[in-house]
Formats: C-alpha cells, structure tokens, sequence
C-alpha cells in the first residue's frame, strides 16, 4: 500500500503524519509531534526529523503546509509571518532532496480545511464552509473536497468583513469579525474589563481564560463572549446568504468551548434566519492534525496526478 | 444556422429575443417586447405571441425565464410572486407543445446574470459577481459561465445580508443592504426626507426621482444616495473578501446613474480596501435585454446536452 506523509509546520510546533492507503481512503500509520527548528537552516532541520520520523518506510510522496502564500507556479514561499525565514524559498524541493521522495509546498490553511471537510467533521457534504476561530479568524469555501481559491487565491476571508465602523482591524479596516472574535482581541477586551494591563491575558492564555471566567460564572465574560457570538452568528448567517453551503464546519481552539462559543453561535443564526436554508453547524472534528491530514491527502492526489493544475493554494514542487 | 428563441417572461411586459448561430457565439436574428399576458391561461397566451413572432422561423429550443423559484427536477414553478398564477404549473411543457420545440424554464436572475457574465460586461472573465440594482437588490455568483446556485439554490443574496440593526428588510431581518439602497426603499426614504405621503415617489418613478433631484443639486438627495452608494461599496468589499472575483458586474436599473451610484461605490471599495485584491467593477452592457439572452443562452446549452444535470437554477422540461 502507498504511503504518504503530511508535514503541517506550525510556527513552534510541527506534526508529522505517517498515513497509507487503505479500502475507505488514507489511515493513519503513526504521528509525531516536534518542536519545529528555528532560522535559516530550519527546513533541512525539519527534513532531518522527517527522515528520522519514516525510519524504513519508503513513501509515494509528502506535502508540507506552509503558513503563508506559496506561489503556485514555482512552489516558492512568498511570505510567511510566522516563518519569515521561508520567504522566497522553496521548501518542499528541499525537503524531497533529503528525503528521497517527491513532495508540494501547500497552504496551510486550506489543508486543514480540505481535510475537515473531507475526512473530518464536513464528510458526507459536497459544499462546506469551514471557519477557523485561533488568534485570527479564518475561512475557507471547500466545494467537492477543493479550496474554492478565488481569482487571487484570497477567497473565504470571513474574519474580514464588517460594517467598517468599530474598533481598528489587524487588516486596517474597522469592526472586521475578527475584531470581537478573534482570539487575541478577546485576550484584549478582557484586559480592558479588568483594567489589567494590556497583554496580561494574552499572555496568560488568551480567550481560554475568558471562557474559564464564563464557566465561573464571571457576568462580564459571558457578555464579552455574548458580543463576539452574536458577530459570529451574523457572519455565518451572511456566509448562507452568499454561499448557501450544505454544512458549516467551526474549528479552532476557541470551537472547543461549546457551551460559550458554538451553541450561542448557532443560537443567534436560528433565532435571525427568515428566507435562509440552514447548513448543518457542526464542531470540526480533526483538530490540531488537520493540517497534517490536508497535507497527506494533498500528497496522495499528487501522486495521482503528477501534474496537477495549480489552484492557487498548491506549489508545484512535485517533479514533472 | 440553429435558431434557439430567449423568452424573458415579465411581470408586465415580456421580451421575446430569436438568434442563431454565429462563428463568435449566438447573434441576434429579431427582438421584439410584448405586453405579459395576465391571468390563468396567460402562458398559452404567451406561447402563441412566441408562434406569431417566429413566424415561418424554426428554431431547435427556447427557454423562458420565471421570476420566482423552479423545481429543477419536474420543470415546474414552486413560487412566484409576481406572476402567482404560475405556481405549480409547467409553463416551459405547454409553451413547448403550442410552439412545436423543445424547450425548459430557467430562473430570470440567473439567466441574466449568466448572460452578462458571459456575453454582457463579463466577457473575458471566468469568475464573476453579478449584482442586480432593482426594485430589490439581487446577485449572482457566476462561475465559467454558471451562476453557483448553492446547495439549496439560494446563493448570491448580497441584498439580505446586514449588521441585523437598523431598517426592517422585506425579507425579515433587520439593516439588510436592500434597506439601503434597494429603488424603493430610496422611494420611501425619499417620501420621509420631504414629508410626502408614503409612496408618493415610488409612484412618481421610485430611485430615478432622487437621481434626479441630485442630478439638480439637491442636497438631501445627494445625502441620501451616498449612504446607499456607501452600504454598497462596503457590501461589495464583503464580496471581495469572501467571494474573491476576477470582476464585479453591477447592473439594475440603478446602476445606470453611473456618477450618483456606480462611481462613488467604487470609490468606497477603494477608499476602504486594504488587503483585498480588489477585481474590476463594471457596469452591466446587456441592460433589459440580459435575460433574454440568458434564455436563448440556456436554450443552446440544453440543446448541446439533451440531459443536462440540474442546477437548482433550471427546469428539467426538457424532453428525454
């Protein structure tokens, strides 16, 4: 049976993901967790553990996620702000040269995605719209297992849109979703409620210690976190009315919070929905390894078809 | 030279559009509008001013748009508000047994959208945003020459999507961009700005009345059409960041008013844009004439693939 290994390299924290062939689509074989190198020789660092993490197994190919843009013709990072070293590299060639196996640079982003609606909490829907509440907020429009890219590979920003009033965005613009969702302002807005000094919760854990207030019973937690699922409810109400998905998938390390986070989201959407068709909502499923996942099942459909059309989110490091 | 005849079937006045074959696509033959017969037997009606305007000309298809929702699988009319008498019949079937070809209905704002996607201002673009400034506001996501109905066929509703404060919408929610600058939505807020009896401009000529008083330097006027023109710059920018299109095609009655609304929406988009790549924004080419067009389009297309696969946005009348 083929195998194929996912790389999804994280900022601090890399996963490498072993998986095979088998009657009802990939398996997992075995999975690894390691601290991802850091600076300019970091990519043959990382193809070192990858190299260690395979042992005898021979692979049909890899995929490594990259937190950035990857430009599509040449599988060369355009830029990376968690990974600044990677810009203008190409770190699946790299990668393939140590390991001795083909592999494609993919964005990590959209792995994860195509992964959760494929294999994770979207199977069964052929058009799902994933959301990816962490530090920032993300999207992703995943129409027959495929990121719907965009005409500039920046479609499904969902934490980017407001009424352009409210507080200052990350983006530039103001009142974005992001801004009274995205993990970070939360960690913000509760320094404000406590009057702590700025970063004190971020640094003491961000939104988690928001939602550990609410579960307290803390009232000015649970309005903060009543604000931001309110927006949150509004958003994905606008994402029907645009997209009209089958199913919605929210992931993210703030998803995890049911009862704070997804339940009041969905709430909202039911209680403001008049001529919508509902998608099923639903908690992803894959977790942390999505990306990882995203990126095997990236490397089987490249080795299935060598030479792929480039959409955008893939690099074309795959030997021609 | 196949004949394929576009019915754009209206509330008051209907267009019938005959073309044929041409090496750079479908061309006209012959136009001509009609008065939309009224009542239970308006569709025979219909079919026979189709007969008379053919006259000896035979044409291998016709498609007839309805303004409501069609069941793509039986070909019949679920709603429509307009034309209510439609409801549960199967107007392409009966128009198709009085003209002698074969035929299938097809939903107006689809059509339209296809046509100027494809043969209107779109032309040359594979991945567009339509967007209909009517009495209402409607769009369409029209992909490689296909509108993206969505896995319920209700895709595309940039007008019902709003912060969910503000102006009570038609369609149930609250501040809706169709309570901004839908036609008679300006109409009504224009009769408020003047203290006339509700109505009063919506019966004087709706939005084209306030064009007019701004046109004359009327500075209510111009107040009031800049908080629309404003929604829907933002409204647009929501597109971009969600939808990511080559180019945006604004069409509808009001978007002929090119200095009052056209241009300073594209200059919100503009002002207010800051990661987005933002696409061309164009006006529509095809005017009242892009649902005919979208008609004979989808009569050629039907005629290419005798069975074609359903889409939510046509009827199945054709014959197998």
């Amino acid at each position: 049976m083929s195998r194929y290994l996912g790389i999804d390299y994280g900022g601090t924290q890399s996963k490498l993901l072993l998986t095979r062939e088998a009657p009802g689509g990939l398996e997992r074989v075995r999975e690894a967790r390691v601290p991802t190198p850091q600076g300019g020789d970091s990519v043959e660092a990382l193809a070192r553990l990858a190299l260690e993490f395979l042992g005898p197994d021979r692979i049909a190919g890899f995929a490594v996620t990259i937190a950035g843009i990857v430009d599509a013709a040449t599988g060369r990072v355009v830029s990376s702000a968690n990974l600044p070293w990677l810009d203008g590299t190409d770190p699946a060639a790299r990668i393939a040269a140590r390991i001795g196996a083909p592999g494609l640079a993919v964005q990590d982003g959209a792995a994860a995605a195509e992964a959760e609606a494929t294999i994770g909490a979207g199977r069964g829907f052929d058009d799902i719209f994933v959301v990816a509440l962490g530090t920032g907020v993300a999207g992703a429009h995943v129409v027959d297992g495929r990121v719907r890219a965009g005409a500039h590979g920046a479609a499904g920003e969902i934490g980017h849109i407001g009424p352009g009033t409210g507080a200052r965005c990350s983006c530039g613009q103001r009142g974005c979703l992001e801004t009274l969702i995205g993990g970070a302002r939360i960690g913000d807005a509760w320094d404000e409620v406590l009057g702590l000094p700025a970063g004190s919760t971020n640094a003491a854990g961000g939104a988690r210690v928001v939602v550990d207030a609410a579960d307290g019973g803390e009232a000015r937690a649970i309005a903060l976190l009543d604000r931001a699922t309110t927006a949150l409810g509004r958003s994905l109400l606008g994402v029907v009315a645009m997209i009209d998905p089958e199913a919605i998938v929210v992931g993210g390390g703030l998803s995890q919070s049911t009862r704070w986070i997804l339940d009041p989201a969905v709430r909202t959407v039911r209680r403001e929905a008049t001529f919508h068709r509902l998608p099923e909502i639903v908690p992803s499923q894959l977790g942390v390894w999505a990306g990882a996942w995203g990126a095997a099942i990236a490397a089987r459909r490249a080795a299935a078809d060598p030479a792929p059309t480039p959409t955008g989110t893939e690099a074309a490091a795959w030997p021609r």
